[in-house]
């Protein structure tokens, strides 16, 4: 052991961390031990606030500081435009367009039978709760890929029956992109979903 | 704000650290937030060790737990060959080579007018302080850089009148590259560095 004991123990708790590797862990473990104390104190209060005060909302599962949450609650949302989403972190990027004025039904996940992710595993009863107690749309905002699609397509299955329309986000080439470096399955949608204009 | 406000601070936070933009930060959140209490605990004590227990070697200013460190008090260390290094992280790469038998001498940066670092900012003198003492060589493994480049020189027109034998690590082409992506300065010094096999 060359290097100092405690170091190596921060590198090693700080590779946990999704997306960050060896050379990255060693380059925040000396930006820690650079930093002023009170910041590194400051760090650890937010991540020790999170874990106890953030919850997760018992109507749309998003999370929140709150039950229920603040779309939940807010009176300028539409309760009856239900967004159907993955993770919470799906509606900040919902939320980032600042056009849709509806609420949220996050799944906390997606059908994956490879891992073991069933519809039991997923917060499915809750939403059609909400259908059933009255809906105009569901718009189903399952991720763009295997697992979402199939999600979106048995939750439209299952919807369906109750009267309320469920509409799927579109898929195609994004925004600012080249057509050069679009994949072929994405081209494909693309082409598929096109529109008169 | 549509997000919790928890959450929102620990974003903010994150985004302080060296390469972690809004994006990481934002994933690094939703990581914590999933992640059992005692895992978010466990980083948090090993942050707040380091800042307790860290401290620098006063004789090499490396990082250490103990003072002097570990290579300055190892007896299979050769304390006449001593590597000059910018920065303690940079000891870490010159050991991973697993050859280097002796000690080292960390500066704490490289002269950088711009930036207002001046040869006083530095740990010259303590260097100077242990050459006089007796050393047979004295490596300059600043880095291969502008900055660590007129800090080798500066050190070398130091350290020469004491006696010392002054060398500087070698700079060309890196292994497993290809010359196709080696740039005109490293292709210049591998070629002008070239030995004769």
């Amino acid at each position: 052991m060359t290097r100092s004991e405690p170091l190596a123990r921060l590198i090693e708790q700080l590779q946990r961390l999704p997306g960050i590797g060896a050379k990255s862990a060693q380059r925040l473990a000396f930006h820690v031990l650079k930093t002023p104390r009170e910041d590194v104190d400051r760090l650890c209060d937010a991540m020790r606030e999170v874990k106890d005060r953030v919850t997760y909302c018992s109507v749309c599962n998003n999370i929140t500081d709150q039950d229920p949450c603040y779309f939940c609650t807010h009176p300028g949302r539409d309760r009856r435009l239900i967004c159907v989403v993955e993770q919470p972190e799906n509606v900040v990027a919902v939320e980032r367009t600042r056009d849709f004025r509806g609420v949220y039904h996050v799944l906390m996940g997606a059908l994956s039978p490879l891992h073991g992710v069933g519809p039991d595993d997923l917060k499915i009863k809750g939403l059609l709760a909400r259908v059933a107690k009255g809906a105009d749309e569901v718009i189903l905002a399952t991720n763009p890929n295997v697992e979402g699609e199939a999600t979106a397509i048995y939750l439209a299955k299952l919807l369906k029956p109750l009267g309320v329309k469920v509409t799927r986000i579109a898929m195609g080439v994004p925004v600012g992109g080249d057509l050069e470096y679009a994949d072929e399955v994405t081209m494909h949608k693309a082409m598929e979903g096109r529109r008169e204009v």
